[in-house]
């Protein structure tokens, strides 16, 4: 935790916060924070800044904050992921929140394991726990917008032309004949397959509708592996 | 497991293979294949190629294999990764392996924790079975050198020239003035800290062995998400 989220709900005073849990526990344990010390704290979906620390005993840890920079620049890319395993996607989404991602679709495809859509881990707080965590890795407050798209066919023809439009669109496909792009340069719609990859027929919906298969290489990659190469591939990480 | 990666152990004939543990369970519960099918097969430090399944039952798994291919190229980069904490060594070493690095040096840093030396993971067996593993995502045969080094500053004075000689030396370091370079083009050492990174101290002594302090961006990754990153930043993963 390289940064303190904080939600309007912790304020007490005007610029003075009350935590009680896993962070103030965080902050205690490893941060072995005292009174005096200064903390990177964010208001979520806010500015960035400095809380220092008041109080901090058994009960809670008390912080008068000063929030006055603004959160890193988001990665102009969307990205549109096959639902992966839950142990695989609290991973995933940790990862692309830290880099950056502000717009990540969960989609199906023919090899999504069906007992994945029924995972506690989808609902929606649970799912923000997760992107939660990646901010406060990387220093971020700008909470990712995630979407469930259980149906691949209706979600590829009939939303997705709106996402993609004016982006330089890709599919990440193992074997495909394109080279995965070097800074992308401009908005990006990157959709990545489940383990096994798209199936040719969803790799053809894809495709037209205006996604270009792209390939990393030769070898193939755990998606976990895979989207931190992908978007580190595609855009320059300011 | 996109390939069964075979030890000369593994052959009862000159083209025929006997499997009973792990590789024998992921084939008939996951692979679901059946007498006739072709499996991608491989030789550890070998040639890659198909094998045939003659028989599979409850008692073993037996492939008739033809080896003709090579295995795909190998990353021209040494990597030098401050001991992670073992959960997420395992991760690494599999992500590592899976992208093609094949000398791995396992240093010490002043913000690793003392107790992760003393891991089991950190047996050869254990080790090198998380390198498989990684080689078995991505059809590679070639089993990676890993070297486990517990003194940063003798390791960095005495051996670490010979190592990263002709080379282009690199540490990741967040907040590097310099940004990671694109496809940096030849043989590459590069070293990655500890979360919380290194110490100035550290990063001084690597600097003065010529290694260039570079960063991904504003952003702090987790040690797992970064070497991705950087190794997709630096090189054309082919």
């Amino acid at each position: 935790m390289n940064l303190i989220l904080l939600a309007d709900a912790d304020f007490v005073g005007a610029d003075r916060v009350r935590l009680r849990g896993r962070q103030k526990i965080h902050v205690e344990t490893v941060h072995r924070a005292r009174a005096g010390d200064d903390l990177r704290v964010g208001l979520l979906n806010g500015k960035i800044g400095t809380g220092k620390v008041v109080k901090l005993d058994d009960r809670e840890l008390v912080l008068d904050v000063v929030l006055d920079q603004d959160p890193p620049p988001p990665l102009s890319l969307t990205l549109l992921l096959a639902l992966p395993r839950p142990k695989m996607l609290k991973r995933v989404l940790q990862a692309v929140s830290s880099m950056g991602v502000k717009n990540i679709y969960l989609i199906n495809s023919y090899r999504v394991d069906k007992s994945f859509w029924g995972s506690p881990l989808l609902q929606r707080d649970n799912l923000e726990e997760q992107l939660r965590l990646g901010l406060e890795q990387a220093r971020d407050t700008i909470l990712p917008h995630i979407h469930l798209r259980k149906r691949f066919k209706p979600f590829v023809e009939d939303e997705l032309p709106r996402i993609s439009a004016g982006t330089r669109a890709l599919v990440a496909h193992p074997g495909a004949t394109h080279a995965c792009p070097t800074d992308a340069g401009r908005a990006i719609t990157l959709a990545v397959g489940p383990e096994g990859g798209f199936i040719p027929y969803e790799v053809e919906k894809l495709s037209e509708g205006g996604f270009v298969p792209v390939s990393l290489g030769t070898r193939i990659l755990r998606v976990e592996t895979a989207v931190p190469a992908l978007l580190s591939k595609l855009t320059p990480l300011e």
